[in-house]
């Protein structure tokens, strides 16, 4: 049995609990927790897990294998670092870092030391997500387009940071997973409308080479929940819509072409193509739980996760740069 | 009965026609197009009407009260001029010229000559713009927030702008009759990734005074048709979909307040306010009826149009800063 | 060029003049109706054709080919049956008799004279019908199990029929033909709540050979449109929403089989498929416009039309149960 | 604290187990089941709760208040006549029993012992029932015209039931629940088109006082998942859809008048009102855990519950009837 100890059992944490819990080759050792409340809780659903209310205490536990951690982000750096200098390996909330710097740290300290690092960008593991991915590999998409995704509704407000290290992690890492493209340049515009320094709705531009492109718009304060994502090529165009029941994914055979004409340079040619649409089915799982299966086979076999440090750094790389942008209203910033 | 004469029989100029031969104030006096395919079918459907195939002969005709324009944007400046120079009321299409100094000396002039001057932003006067105008004047959403719409589907590619010249007049203008807030700089991205120079999928970002902010997404290549547009308040939010049948316009009770806690600067007191939902019921007219309707009382009473010279220009400004931000991967341009 | 002349010019007439005027094969030869209102819109919009007020007039004009009749059901036998006697080919509105043997006479009548009689099932001609049509055909529902349609909207109410004459024509011609199976009974309730004797809302029931079985239920009194019809068999079922501007037709690989296991005969085994679902392109056709060729193409080659008069006579039918099983609070009225 | 038994640990069972267990005032004091593995889980999830396999051993614990029944109907009548012999209070699981006569003597009972008995009607506690019984409570409605629903998907295919019993009592119960009308006689139709003597899709209609009428469908056979409930007066229309996520109920101001002319006996003049749709805010908790409190309350203050004995009763006397229908292909079924 692997031992594992997780920091953090405020909204995610139990979560990751519950699915460490149920897998056959995990032991949910420890919880820790600065909150006495949040250990109760823990304590009552894991009567058999250790309960501690401080780091030092939490690494002192020699017995532990690997340590996972869901805390706020400004503490990730520190705690992933500890865990790794401790030789154990490591599941990281996303956004992995604060700094780009960290991440890169991070990365390579798990490289010196041999130890697995699993950066939680859960949505990569859904069957959606995973749908989507296979149907891109096949080339159905042709050569990709743009990648245009909403992620709002009334959401819970954070006090510390804007909503785009918020909610767009989610998209970032969707994006980066399913178009590894190199990433140029980031845009990024909003406005902290309540005066309070906190912009909860911002738009994020991200050029990419071959002149791909991303649209990403989130926000905390709609009046609806909406989830959509578009992803599209020059021959089939994606339609993700996480909020439906059923029919999540639809794949739409339409597309658009372009060329100059011969008799006329100044002229295009423009050729629109409208066929069947469907709607795959998904594989029926929770994420987090294949996601864990997957985080214990990399442990075991020595693998490098799908979610792996690259990944989580490259979503740091763009929300940082995001941040400059939006503090100079949409001037791009490199990040090639 | 006023004599109108109409320039362009193309796309939307036969929708004018039919609107202005139903007015019973107005005679379709006479219809101007190069094509002789066009003016076919305008012969067919209004026998009584004059054809003319060139603009000279057009303004030949010394009876005409008042000229429509219906022409590529490229054309508006000079068309537009004659028409008031020859002391005409003017009905000029959207986007009312390609830039900036010529809107405003379509203006002046109309004003000099004492014509009345109307800016074709059609969507002001359907029944959902009309009812939301009326809910914002009452005050029912509070301080204005934000404005945020997306305008997409597999559309018509246009060969000589961009998708924001072809699509973003509608809701920068209908934005602008909701919210006569003055602008201060616009950020606009995009890609041409058919390689052509044509940016068909397209962002803005509109900054207001009050920290209000516009956010507008419009596309020529999207799989599926979008017309949202939320316009929030810090008291209610209002989701308009144009593409229901019914229940175009939803009137949300959602709110999120903010305030400084007196025992913790540093923490803000965040409150959720869910009510009611609510579609008011909508005029249920032709748009353009109601603007011909409108168009000719303003002729007789010597009114300045809803959607006069102002709006238009307003609408231009944008667009320019649009292309110059888009040209630099979203760099603000001021236009306070 | 084909003389037609057109009796009724009310709700329905009007589309059928426009597709008729519009046929190259056509001429719009007469109209005939009772309202000198409706006849100075037919004038304003055809001044080439011939307008009549009576019967007696119409009949008069030996130049015709072809008789539309698209006047109130109960005129229809009368009608039908002196434009058969006169040798004209025929095209008679549904429903196409009030009583099932009149339909059978005017099928006698019109193959004694050798002329063409359609009887106008429009929706028969839809794109989504057809593309239906052609699934089931090729047998990618398996055995078909049900059919079940509601049509439903504040509709126009009628004076002098039950709501099941006036809306479910529509589903049982559409029906009956994609499904041509034996007819064996029909069981319909309703109630008149507005206390006048008309029914405004009803269900039907028709039971079929081999246990297939229809559910219709049609109402003038319901807070929102509805068009939907389901059409399942062993293998696939469809979902077929004409309120829908796109993806009007969807095919689910979703089916259930059950079978009794031989260690427990008392034991059901039931399996369930569930795999993708798709949405066919459909041809972008007015159905009316597709109707009026296949008329024409009917009368120059002698072919019976797809909705001939076995196919109206099969809607008679049924309406006619309906009413006397209505009348009896569901007691079921034998067909076959 | 209020010692609760649970006979019945499948399905829905832990449902009740799981709200028993929450309740400050009731003891989840033990759970009875034939199964050996659903006790195991039983155990795992409630150590504290004693666990029986057999009736026997369940009643001869003399410390148990109150006996919560959730096993096949079949069995309801028995166990709940014991545990009311032995002077328990009663939870039973819809529907109540199988024959009416079970129902009746299980009232008396019930009310000869001085116990409490809840039928398990969940519907009837959600927030969206509560309110649409609130708005008709209000009178909003004007005189209630018709209910219809349906509940269809592909859903859990029964051996021993047909769906009518299986899906109907939740459309039943919330009718009577928002109608309560006296019920007149019932037509049900249906197909056994799988060929073992089970209707997996049905219509039922309930004949009700004052013209009122029900539409019930009920569907184990559909591609997709419908819950759609409409229930409609003179003035106001609601459509209750519980698949969705918000909006669950929606109330459109919209209606029909109709009343004879005094000009013209033959003739109805209609006028139709069409005014502003509204979605009111529900309450936000779960049903059962509501029903629960109700429960012990009604326990604790000798009140009987909403969903008592008559309401259970009145929903077997509409299945018993439907049957009796559906094998004689809808001939009507008196029930006043």
């Amino acid at each position: 049995m692997i031992k594992i100890g997780l920091i953090g059992f405020g909204y995610w944490g139990p979560n990751l609990a519950r699915n460490f819990n149920a897998h056959p080759d995990l032991e949910l050792h420890s919880i820790c927790d600065f909150s006495g409340d949040r250990l109760e809780v823990a304590g009552r659903l894991y009567p058999q897990t250790r309960l501690v209310d401080n780091v030092e205490d939490f690494y002192r536990d020699t017995a532990l294998d690997v340590v996972a951690i869901a805390t706020p982000v400004s503490t990730h750096y520190e705690l992933a670092k500890r865990a790794l200098d401790e030789g154990k390996h490591l599941w990281l909330e996303k956004p992995m870092t604060e700094k780009v710097e960290q991440a890169e740290e991070l990365i390579e300290l798990s490289e010196a030391k041999g130890r697995t690092m699993l950066v939680d960008h859960t949505f990569v593991y859904t069957g959606a997500v995973r749908k989507i991915k296979e149907i891109i590999e096949k080339g159905e998409l042709g050569d990709l387009l743009y990648y245009d995704s909403t992620r709002a509704n009334l959401g819970l407000f954070q006090q510390d940071v804007d909503v785009i290290w918020d909610l767009a992690p989610h998209d970032i890492s969707i994006m980066d997973y399913l178009m590894p493209v190199k990433k140029l340049a980031v845009s990024a515009t909003g406005a902290h409308f309540y005066g309070n320094g906190i912009v909860p709705k911002a738009l994020l531009t991200i050029y990419m080479e071959d002149n791909i492109i991303a649209h990403i718009n989130v926000s905390w304060v709609s009046p609806v929940k909406i989830r959509d994502t578009f992803i599209a090529g020059t021959s089939k165009m994606i339609l993700y819509d996480d909020t439906q029941p059923s029919e999540k994914v639809k794949v739409y055979d339409k597309g658009v072409e372009l060329y100059e004409t011969k008799e006329d340079l100044y002229h295009l040619k423009v050729q629109y193509r409208v066929g069947d649409m469907y709607a795959p089915k998904l594989e029926d799982h929770e994420a987090l739980a294949l996601e864990t299966n997957h985080f214990v086979d990399c442990i075991n076999n020595g693998h490098k996760p799908i979610t792996n440090g690259e990944a989580g750094l490259e979503v740091v790389k763009i929300l940082v740069a995001s941040k400059k942008s939006l503090d100079t209203n949409g001037t791009p910033v490199d990040i090639s």
